[in-house]
């Protein structure tokens, strides 16, 4: 197989788009990578980590590029974009790898009107930040969604799909509208609760925060994981897929009032029945290799 | 360091009380372990995997131990206690391993009124359930906290906290009201939002459970690891610290409320401030040894 793309830029070189130049490294060699990012201070880790060729502007970054891919928080897409628009080759692909997608798209085809766009999203990641924090292994076996408009050039997707798959990812394609409602349960909502719950606690005057952290092995600490992420991205995540969100979150705190009805009636059947009926999405989970076998992710407990 | 007590009963044999014998096999090995569970087909596991000396009836189990230990869940205490009672030591110290300690101690004191009752809990387990699931490192470096009545002699708190230190433990000692409260933030609360969201996922007509299940790695997975948990225990700490869940559970909700109207009004610096106040305590976790501090929690990539 050769590489769908002879040269690809990087924009934003934090967790995600570090990821992708490690992962270009690894696994398609022959693929040369050239990087930006707007933080002087970031540029200069990726250069001392030999991410790829960085340069200290967009334009030169991306002017040979057949493939940029923009790995910046949702809300700095279309400035990005912008940026960028009159250095980039005619033909070449314009993607992202943002957690919101039907935003991404509105923004990046206002700023890009007349290019190929197919926005991405690698469903991968963990709770660090910045060029430090990437791994080429972070794709394996994640889900990569593709969230082409209808009209694009089916040759296109297939190159882009290509590509992901090279990193190890598997490819889904899907309109944007319905990513944002399948990741605002399987991610955005998750991190709100999760933010929310660590919060809460930390307001508590009747607990210390000592006490949180000391007991926090009994489930919160594992909330305090995602409560970890990068605000920025979270921010702008919420600010861009917020139909979607709202939504879910109605439908989770009808069923959370739910549950506190049966507590407070002392119900213990339906809670019984409620917890019980939970294990079989673990056990798929894990049938399909989206998480760790391994009781407690695989924790050490030493 | 001498052994606190010569024999130890565990009753009720699943992932905590296996543990326990684990533990007490690899760190006090001199310390003779009888065990029961009232199920049958646990007994034979535990057998099996030469976990103590197991007896088919709790009588035996329990008629020359020094220290009991009730591995049961809170709702099972009462009736388990009562069914020994008439075959323990005068001096035995009674002890358990259930998340919530006021509703214990109050069982646990009417079925013993004349015994010395120490209630514990290793803030301690995974996801899993059942004798196989257990190990001997499982207290290693966690926490537990007794809850003894204030009249309790301390010579006796200080054997049962010798015991937990041996396992592997750090102890502490707190009334039980204070460690229902604390608890009920640290892991009650993370449980319930857990069964909840993952119930919320499973519920969506527009979303599939096959959706739910590839993109899970967003964040979601998390939270079904959890929500894999016992459902019986689940169910009887709802039940057992209902008041204190149910208060936690009212302040979580107001603040899920105030992010939820920041999502609607697009007050993106009121997101931003939440979502990025949340790290400090994650780093506090891992400071104090009570997470793993590999990202992802050291899940494999590969």
């Amino acid at each position: 197989m050769s590489a769908p793309f002879g040269r690809v830029a990087v924009i934003g070189l934090g967790l995600i788009g570090s990821s992708i130049t490690r992962a270009v490294q690894a696994y398609l060699p022959e693929v040369h990578v050239s990087g930006y990012d707007k933080d002087m201070a970031v540029r200069s880790t990726a250069r001392a980590l030999a991410l790829a060729e960085i340069h200290d502007d967009i334009a030169t970054a991306v002017a040979q590029a057949e493939c940029i891919i923009l790995a910046v928080p949702p809300g700095a897409m279309e400035s990005a974009a912008c940026e960028m628009a009159p250095h980039i080759r005619a033909d070449a692909v314009i993607s992202d790898t943002g957690s919101c997608k039907a935003s991404v798209l509105a923004a990046l085809s206002r700023a890009l009107p007349d290019h190929i766009i197919i926005p991405a999203h690698p469903v991968a990641g963990t709770e660090q930040s910045g060029p430090e924090a990437g791994f080429g292994t972070l794709f394996q076996n994640r889900w990569c969604i593709l969230t082409p408009p209808a009209d694009t050039d089916a040759t296109q997707v297939e190159r882009l799909a290509t590509f992901w798959q090279a990193l190890g990812a598997n490819v889904e394609v899907m309109d944007a509208q319905h990513h944002d409602l399948v990741l605002a349960v399987t991610s955005h909502l998750p991190h709100l609760i999760a933010y929310t719950i660590v919060g809460t606690a930390d307001d508590l005057a009747d607990v210390t925060e000592s006490e949180v952290i000391k007991f926090s092995a009994g489930g919160f600490r594992d909330f305090t994981r995602i409560a970890a992420s990068d605000p920025t991205m979270w921010r702008d995540v919420f600010l861009n897929n917020r139909d979607a969100v709202l939504e879910m979150l109605q439908r989770f705190t009808e069923d959370l009032t739910g549950l506190q009805r049966a507590i407070r009636l002392g119900d213990g059947e339906q809670l019984y029945a409620h917890f019980a009926r939970t294990r079989a999405i673990r056990r798929g989970i894990i049938d399909q290799g989206q998480d760790d076998a391994r009781p407690d992710f695989g924790r050490e407990h030493n």
